[in-house]
């Protein structure tokens, strides 16, 4: 990649590893820490992808909180105020994946703008990427809470080009989610998808422009 | 339930079993029927609510057919063009739940009206009412192709208003599946959820009117 290049991250999952709440979720129901976090992830996901069709926007904290309840109602726990906010405030914690912090470091070496393109809400992102030490390589910082419309809709893609003000194949987008590269290759960036799991391509006729299992392939060779 | 009452049906997992096309499945995939069934019916949904976040409409039939391929590339199977060709074949022969068709013959005898509202489009939809010998019950076919836009978007739900032409709560929806209750709830039916499966309430602030496990309450006292 050359310098000056734009690189536009995704938050969950791809500079963090959601799987990170399963050990909180591990100590409150033990041997049920794992499934509970599953199903949390995956109807946060639906959630958003609801909403976004229904036009019945919510924060993604609200959103989040209501797919913890799911996933807590569907193993039938029982569960306390305080249980519930401990498990939420575990997604303010997460863990970076290991090349994180490098890559962006050295991305940043080589004068490239630094973006993070987050379904995530402030209240929920602004702590988290603080806490991890990330601010100093950040150029900016987006969620799609300015506008209320979740990735992967067209209007949330477009709120990454009104910050770079740049031709759209300019942008290189990075996910880990097959479903966010999908959107935004549909929107026109450059895609990285960071097939992290390892997962089939999403069979949505809009194949990544590259594919890697980490970050480290931005700053080799 | 009052006669000249309006009932709108979502098709699949609601009058028909889509658990039926696994046996199709373990037939050619033995031991991994189930499974395979399972992440097809996941990513069919996840296709068409993606697609509508996108903007990027195909038919439900496409959908379905990509559903396939990711989770048979998922599996790591091996198929034929043949074999793709039998499985989407299966779900033109799913088998009706064992009610439906009491229901709505009971229904009709009360001069109800009935619409059936799918996601499906046409060349899945009426080759299936068809064979399963609905036709004679049925008022209306209503499928989303016809604007094409997914539920849960209001326009999707728009269509069963603009063809009944009743005011929204005088018409009753009624779906297996949670995500579609919310919708339809969010646009002003009054619906009632066919929760076969015993699942928790969707935690969208949007709960259903009336909650069975069966259609049989439509017909009883």
């Amino acid at each position: 990649m050359s310098a000056n290049s734009i690189f536009a991250f995704d938050v969950y999952g791809t500079l963090f590893n959601i799987q990170s709440v399963d050990a909180t979720c591990e100590e409150h129901f033990p041997g049920q820490g794992e499934s509970i976090g599953q199903l949390w992830r995956q109807k946060q996901i639906q959630y958003s992808f609801l909403r976004q069709a229904m036009g019945k926007y919510v924060p993604f904290s609200s959103v989040t909180k209501d797919a913890l309840r799911f996933s807590l109602a569907s193993h039938h726990a029982d569960w306390t105020q305080e249980t519930e906010q401990k498990l939420m405030k575990a997604y303010n914690h997460l863990s970076l994946f290991e090349e994180s912090m490098h890559v962006l470091q050295k991305l940043k070496d080589q004068s490239a703008t630094l973006i993070v393109f987050s379904n995530g809400s402030r209240d929920m992102l602004e702590p988290l990427l603080e806490q991890a030490g990330l601010n100093d390589y950040l150029d900016h910082i987006i969620s799609v809470d300015d506008i209320k419309q979740f990735k992967p809709s067209p209007a949330s893609y477009q709120l990454v080009l009104d910050t770079a003000r740049v031709p759209r194949h300019e942008i290189t987008f990075l996910s880990s989610n097959g479903w966010d590269i999908s959107g935004a290759k549909a929107f026109g960036f450059t895609t990285a998808w960071i097939n992290r799991s390892e997962q089939p391509t999403e069979e949505l006729q809009l194949p990544p422009d590259y594919h890697y299992t980490t970050l480290n392939p931005l700053i080799e060779g």
